[in-house]
């Protein structure tokens, strides 16, 4: 995915799966989900959500989760954006926040009143902007996110994260520089020194707008890398630690098992064991997009 | 009007008049302008235009026109924004060509086809916005004349004027350097190199970009605040001249008689002559937007 780029589908299955929903790329990601035929729980951290048609969920690439669709037919639509799409579509972190600020209690699963068609009919307005290629297309997408976005603060207004109104843009900065410096050795103090601030104020703003310290956006970035190179590579363990930027195997091993519950290798044995299949829905460009559909684990 | 501003507004007259329609402010904004009721001539620059029903015009704030009402009752809807609020909004340059490239040639009534339903949707729509004041409408207006201006080149490709690919962003850079140093003495050749430009390149992307040489455009930003000043003041032309930045009252008086057709002396006598109306829509906030209804010049 291009760092300005946005992407939409449309998916339906009739079959019992399990779909192990997580990016496979270097940058950041958000999707939106809309359920809009059977129903889905989705596992995210040791929580779950029950969703059913009309629902809309959002993540963030590093919050992989796991849809197990539990009513057929099925179907969904989704849209997906770089973090850059969102920062030149939605400056105010009023309205971004949604996006960006996932502390552990955030809810996915948005309370969208039952009533409120504007959120549906913009999401279907993405997906038929996508479908068509008019001219400037991927403006119009940005534009009905950016709607999309103000039309869900209407209808619930409390589940947007507050953010404070200061120091958003050196935020943003840090953000991008720990997503593609994560393999290197980083020292918050001199993230802070990189970026004039001091330590305090980074921490403080930089949890203010994401719901994370800088240090635990760090580990995120690194296990998220480490779970692309665990699935797609057979490098071993030293050697991803060493790729993401962890010290030595032993500490990837516990920051991932603390993260997703399972070890590095238990992961790696769970994704090559199972069936893998590309998703394939409506023309999605997927050059570095990757979402595998996972039978039942029995 | 704040930088990052937009507004919007609908009025009606049932009485014959001409609307002289200048902006009186210090930021360059634009205007989108369709005719919702009766028909209107605008003259710009010794041309003119007749509107009826469905018709859009598009000015820039330096483009001061009249409106001069030929069929009753009347009524037209309008949007008004700043040039950050463009440049924020619309950062795809073959985009915004349509507010910012308005070359010597450039036709200010587009020709939206009849049957073309959706820039004039969201037109409304904007308005609607800004009416209700639901929250984020500000964001909601800017998303909205995003796929506004995606439609009209959807509809109607032609009047795009073609931009060049590169050299964009400086060439903001110095349209907005013009716009706040116009009274200072300013050489093309210090500005190319304040902005680490060759002369050649700086006025080969600033024409391809705007339309004008960086020197017309200087000329011009002058020439608009000198109206400014000879309608709100009673300074001497010498003093006008010199806040403006040109260095003689002669200097002043020679460009003014050849952009307006009409000598800063006659156009002083007839905005004090006229009975001043200020623009008073529906709620619109008009801090240093000001607009003056004319009775006919007999």
């Amino acid at each position: 995915m291009h760092n300005s780029q946005m992407i939409a589908w449309k998916e339906s299955t009739v079959r019992p799966s399990q779909y192990v929903h997580s990016f496979f790329h270097s940058h950041q990601a958000f999707e939106v989900v809309m359920v809009t035929e059977g129903a889905v729980r989705v596992h995210f951290s040791g929580r779950s959500y029950d969703a059913c048609p009309g629902d809309i969920l959002v993540f963030g690439s590093m919050e992989s989760h796991v849809f197990e669709i539990t009513d057929f037919p099925y179907s969904r639509t989704g849209i997906r954006f770089s973090r850059e799409a969102l920062r030149r579509t939605i400056q105010n972190p009023a309205l971004s926040a949604i996006y960006i600020k996932h502390a552990p209690d955030f809810c996915h699963l948005l309370p969208v009143p039952r009533e409120a068609e504007e959120p549906r009919r913009l999401l279907e307005e993405i997906q038929g902007q996508f479908r068509q290629k008019a001219p400037f297309y991927l403006e119009n997408m940005l534009y009905l996110l950016g709607q999309f976005t103000v039309s869900l603060y209407r209808c619930c207004p409390a589940c947007f994260p507050v953010v404070s109104a200061s120091g958003h843009q050196s935020v943003y900065e840090v953000l991008e520089y720990l997503e593609s410096h994560y393999a290197e050795n980083i020292h918050v103090e001199e993230l802070a020194r990189h970026f004039y601030m001091s330590s305090s104020h980074l921490a403080h703003t930089f949890r203010d707008l994401t719901g994370h310290t800088p240090r635990q956006y760090l580990t995120l970035c690194r296990l998220s890398r480490a779970r692309e190179l665990l699935a797609a590579t057979d490098l071993p363990l030293e050697d991803v630690a060493a790729r993401c930027g962890f010290d030595l195997a032993g500490t990837l091993i516990r920051s991932f098992k603390k993260e997703y519950n399972i070890t590095p290798g238990a992961f790696r044995k769970s994704v090559s064991a199972q069936q893998s299949i590309f998703e394939n829905g409506l023309d999605i460009p997927v050059p570095d997009v990757m979402d595998t559909f996972h039978v039942p684990i029995s």
